[in-house]
């Protein structure tokens, strides 16, 4: 039997449920692992600490699976967690799209399954998982029989596992341009070109948060994307909403989805940097808004740049916040992990000093629940989403 | 003109919108207020930091109620402020029942209005608050045309501003025992004699966050008041509700409330100690539940026994968790500012260590958001709502 012995100092972080084991953490191996094998793990005094996947080149060496000795990792173990993930959606009230797996939270760590109904997008970020590819294939087809899996291993994390960047089909080829409902609404996603997997489901429910303020607002959108937000806004009787992304596609893309649900006399989407035509429209008096959301990118993806990305969230919601009228609404997120949510209410509250405005908060909160929260697993806790009203 | 100068080291403080002002940061005292009146208050520099009420009998000397140099405090100037709390209100999505006024939160210090649709509780907690009632009175009358409010200044801390424990009409009597609409139920509301304003709408938005966990589940509820959660798990589809309180009179009132929704074959309320039933309950095999909802009291009112309201969230928290069938749900709340959110999770995450449960975060909120919050006023942020799965 192939297993690893850990360093007495990590012996808390394991026993307390945290499934990563970096490689300097590994007291000896025995048995000759190679990498993607499931291997035993012990603690130093021998005792049991878990199941998990190995991988000498990666920096995270071990992944834990399972603490349950009695467990085997076959397919029939991904099939009955496949089960367990859904069973847990369906309870917290998920019907049409969800993320099905979300990793480390759902105790499969580095894989990511996304439901578009009877769409499915899988992410396999490690190497042992990835190995495991047609054991999960063949639990959605059990579970689900979907009418198409699509692979968006297009993610340079990859390569730190020594994987390749890959995209494409894992079952039968099908039109990867479908269209899904959200809170009473339809987009087009792009399964195999959109961002990450196609769409960000994990805003689905802070989107129906913007419902009562919204209503004979003028509204502004900026880093819009698919528009999602935008068209929420327009849908929930917005007087008008003026969208801004940098990129052609996505405004191209947000404007079919207005066009979609009926929308495109309230909402537009315009090509624009939002950093320059934030700080241009500050300094011009008409224009000034009831309501404006940012949605930005994560600004950083390492620890050591995270003061860049500290300056960029308050940059960008201080000129947000010179544009709200007095009495107005600024909703905002945030989508990195590094910046957790006490460190980004502080960015928000020094924005509010230099811009010299008040805020009273109205609504805080993560990610949408079927991406839960493991406490001291920072990178489950990766989105705050803010809603403040601007004195 | 009566002026209130303050040492050098408040400045920060005042200037950055805190409005309170102890005894032991005013430098001097010009005009010979007397408790109750408006004073103008300087910064130790001559600069104008705003207008507040003044008591020398109060530890919290001084409360300012604007910024603005130009403003008068008079019965106008209290009227337009209940109008724009009224539309703030509304703004956010508020038809019904709301708190209309939460003092510090809406500048309004130590003021707190609760609207039941056409009735109206006030509680002035302090002198300079309590000397205006009248023209709040008059206010309301001007803006909603009242059915009735009520005065619940029954509350110990107005002791500390030398006034009395006093309630009663301050319109035409009525009767106030009154029927409100939340969320499609309805239930009964005691002004007079209820807790604090009669009935807890600081939950009103979270009691919506349990509907899908509770679908065809058996639910317990602790520490069930008007038994308003237990009676929305009912309403949306729970199997079995059991609510505990030690009060025979909420008892009796939540029961009343079940057979007022035509509930009560699926919701029971029954008298007993939260803390005794629950260890009880946890050496025993059957009675495990779905979910769990406790929403205690606070413990403490004061920070030098904080430790004892920290055993005691910790400790029922733990027996609540017990109770719970693999992979069902935790609802717990506190309502105390003096712990904080991240307190209040490190105290549910020591609880479900000791319990031998893993948790995984669904929902953390805090009060409805008629009751907003201001960054760096503690006092305005003191209702932690968790919803996890313990698995």
């Amino acid at each position: 039997m192939k297993k690893v012995y850990l360093k007495r100092k990590i012996a808390q972080r394991i026993a307390g449920g945290h499934p990563w084991i970096f490689a300097n953490e590994v007291e000896r191996v025995e048995g000759g692992p190679v990498a993607g094998d499931v291997v035993e793990v012990y603690f130093h005094d021998g005792k049991f600490a878990g199941k998990g996947y190995f991988n000498a080149q990666s920096q995270i060496m071990l992944r834990l699976l399972t603490v349950d000795k009695k467990a085997t990792v076959n397919d029939d173990f991904f099939l009955q967690k496949i089960k367990e993930c859904w069973s847990y959606r369906q309870q917290i009230g998920y019907v049409e799209n969800c993320r099905l797996v979300f990793g480390e939270a759902d105790g499969l760590p580095q894989l990511i399954i996304d439901k578009f109904n009877d769409y499915f997008v899988i992410q396999t970020l490690a190497l042992g998982i990835d190995v495991w590819k047609p054991a999960l294939v063949k639990a959605l087809q059990t579970v689900f029989k979907p009418k198409g899996i699509y692979e968006r291993n297009d993610v340079p994390v990859r390569e730190l596992e020594g994987l390749p960047q890959q995209k494409g089909f894992l079952s039968e080829p099908f039109d990867t341009k479908i269209i899904i409902n959200e809170n009473g609404l339809k987009f087009h996603v792009d399964l195999e070109n959109g961002q990450k997997t196609g769409y960000f489901l994990d805003q689905q429910d802070n989107r129906r948060a913007i419902q009562n303020i919204v209503k004979g607002a003028d509204v502004l959108g900026a880093f819009t994307y698919t528009g999602t937000f935008e068209i929420h806004a327009a849908h929930y009787g917005a007087k008008s909403v003026l969208g801004i992304d940098i990129s052609e596609n996505a405004v191209a893309q947000a404007n079919r989805n207005a066009e979609l649900n009926g929308l495109q006399n309230v909402v537009k989407f315009e090509v624009a940097n939002a950093f320059d035509v934030l700080k241009q429209w500050g300094k011009e008096e008409g224009k000034r808004y009831d309501v404006v959301m940012l949605d930005p990118p994560a600004f950083t993806k390492s620890r050591a740049n995270i003061q860049k990305a500290i300056t960029g969230y308050k940059e960008i919601n201080l000129r947000g916040m010179k544009l709200i009228k007095p009495g107005g609404f600024l909703v905002t997120s945030s989508c990195t992990n590094l910046v957790q949510p006490d460190l980004f209410l502080k960015i928000i509250d020094m924005a509010a000093k230099d811009a010299r405005r008040k805020l009273r908060q109205i609504t805080f909160q993560a990610q949408s629940s079927d991406h839960p929260i493991i406490w001291n697993m920072e990178n489950t806790n990766y989105l705050k989403f803010l809603i403040v009203q601007v004195v």
